[in-house]
């Protein structure tokens, strides 16, 4: 099991920027192109009132900031050159959809799709759609706005893929702001999940076409059971099941930093017997890159470089891999 | 706009300390020069019972633990190097005036104000004063306070200027022991904040030269707002008004990292359409210098001189500036 | 007062991993004996599901998970490249005892050290054994918990010395899940601490040979009187008594960072005054390490080392240390 890709966290809300230029990151998507990352996905192009470019529909519609560079045409360029697929993540209110007024989230959205296809749309790493919204479970109109979203995506586009990564309602699902990291009660069950997420595919099947659920948030024990489910759900509805195995560690009072290589092994195994193919992580920049901020990153960079090289040398499964040291 | 003046986190009490010996900070203090910073203003000379000299007033009355180094030597002798002013902080006891007793917290600093402008008077780069008890709103007998050690500070000092910084009880006063980001409800109005400051200023004019508000505790969205208020107070009671820009991040769950320099701009922008002139932060050696242990703020420091650089060749103002990417 | 000795923080719970390979891990021992270290203790062999080398009884028993490599093996070699002697921590449940489950605790170790001794017991730098359930009070049956245990590892190792680590509950013995940093009511008194270790100190005093109290919990002002009743209890019964000097910084909101020079020197200080003569610490590698992923970390171990070159070419006692800059 390999990553094949990683979301760019712009703009982020939770994780302190690094406030990188365009040398930083050319060298980092050097380093993903020698760890054999070959998709980036962009984790959303506007929040609130932040934007990765000037978009006139933002600035206009929701008085978004002028921002300082163009991320995106950035990072389109830098995926050009260095053959990686890019997916464009979409706006995120914070505030429309989270108090239940989904239809304004699309309709904001469907504008911004429009100026984005219209001003990048004929860039040769332009490979696809991720719809940000980040949801666990079934509530409110989320199949619609899903569905909506998706679907305006490819008619534009000509078909392009749309991936989506939820993540689980399981005990590790704690806010951010509290210092916690699990809570006490209310994880869901899988029995839940599997009723929750075969409901929400078979709303979004037609249109969207990858799923790379988040796996931070159950415990490790459970992991694998929810992988499976997972799985079992977009095999029974068409979709892609990806993993997004998170490289920071959601065990710690300091959130976020990254997480133990043993950890981050253990997940990539599991998802491997759940039968999934595909990984990608949340996010290289700041947790696995030599030259993040946080330097445990660039020993997680080593410990998996080591990895890929043991995989290659002895021509075997992970599953051997081991006792190094 | 430009940061003229940084605070020199000693003591601090709510960032953990860098542990930087004299080489170090002689080459911080190379690092702000190159940044065109002219100014340096002692956070606090002593907290509780830590002290950043052997302070004979501080030992006895307060029973200061004995300091391993002076820094306030170091800091002059620094100061002057570099051709920069040094603003002293006085003596914030931690309890005496948050428990209501204002009149001990002036009596200890009186003293304290006569032994430091005894043993540190006659240096070159003693420039000013700055009162450390921070504050955002009229409470208790906060102007006493003030007046009073502003007063005596300029008596005793053939009236240095005395510099304060408080802050405004926005959305995001926010305890640094609690995780939240933002409180949910009591945030000062604008009208309530004018009301109070108006107030304050009138009863410390004559006595305080300047006052630079810490720009983080609003949001984005209320901060011109706010600059434009207390712009237009001090100019009503004389008083100078620069902003404090802060240099980290309010908004993360970590307590604290270096700003995106996207918002460190923003506010800059915002104090400039205010009328403000002159800006200092809090604080560099954190948080903007190449040195800093957070390496964020070595590329914060990389992206602030571009925008110097910016600044200079093009012979405009910044509003101009921007994509450069 | 020196350092002589440092825990290994395998298996963490709460601090993030450096993800250090047997690179770091070797030069970390260089720095450590640079800086006089020649104890390394292995903070805990397994937690949970988690372990330090592959061990039949935890996987067996407790359903751990495979670990990448063997680190009580690496650091049996290091210790012993570099002459240091090595301590064993035992296995910490998470669980067991934390429920009152005191014998599980006990059997399922039982089996583990048996098993570590066959597989480790030869090795020239295994040199001790700690028990690594932390505790503060006398609750529970915490006592033959830890009699029974030290008792067992002394009988298969021929006598090899037992050391404890235990924490004292006062005013900054808080959660690390939660960003206060002190607690408002429930310190315990200097009487009902005495009283308690008395107690336990009785209870264990035949088969526990050093007891190494961490000295962060408590406020500055309150130290040295819990040193002198540490010290005066452990001559009383018997036991060696070392100070556990933590080295990183109880005082800030962001948990944990290293800790300010200063307080270690003057936590050090106070030990000495106490009668104490020897220094351990949690830990040299994430907090006072060169190579630490905290950079805080560097400069705080040339602070250590510019002491230790004090303590040398004075020739005289620490008290006379200071105002080197």
């Amino acid at each position: 099991m390999r990553i094949k890709g990683t979301f760019l966290d712009e703009i982020s809300h939770d994780i302190p920027h690094q406030n990188w230029g365009r040398k930083e990151w050319e060298k980092d998507f050097q380093f993903m192109k020698e760890a054999g990352i070959d998709t980036v996905i962009l984790i959303r192009a506007g929040y609130g009132k932040w934007q990765t470019f000037h978009s006139n529909v933002l600035t206009r519609e929701e008085g978004a900031y002028r921002p300082p560079v163009d991320l995106v045409n950035m990072f389109l360029e830098l995926a050009d050159q260095y053959n990686m697929d890019f997916y464009f993540g979409l706006y995120d209110s914070g505030k429309y959809w989270i108090k239940g007024d989904y239809q304004k989230e699309v309709d904001v959205n469907k504008k911004f799709i429009d100026e984005v296809w219209s001003k990048y749309g004929e860039k040769s790493a332009f490979k696809g759609w991720y719809i940000c919204q980040e949801i666990s479970r079934k509530t409110g109109r989320i199949i619609d706005l899903y569905a909506d979203l998706a679907h305006h995506c490819k008619a534009i586009s000509n078909e392009l893929p749309v991936l989506i990564s939820p993540y689980i309602d399981g005990i590790k699902n704690v806010s951010q702001y509290l210092t916690d990291t699990s809570k006490k009660s209310n994880a869901i069950s899988l029995d839940q999940h599997e009723a929750e997420w075969n409901e929400i595919f078979d709303g979004i099947k037609n249109v969207v076409d990858v799923v790379a659920f988040q796996d931070g948030h159950v415990s490790f024990d459970d992991l694998e059971s929810f992988l499976r489910i997972n799985k079992s759900l977009a095999d029974k509805h068409g979709l892609e099941c990806w993993t997004n195995s998170e490289s920071f560690d959601r065990d710690m009072p300091i959130k976020f930093m990254p997480i133990k290589w043993e950890k981050l092994l253990l997940k990539l195994k599991l998802a491997s017997l759940a039968g999934i193919d595909n990984a990608i992580t949340f996010e290289f920049s700041h947790f696995m890159s030599p030259q993040s901020a946080y330097l445990q990153a660039g020993h997680l960079y080593n410990r998996y470089m080591e990895y890929l090289e043991q995989l290659k040398s002895k021509n075997n499964g992970f599953h051997k891999v081991g006792y190094s040291i």
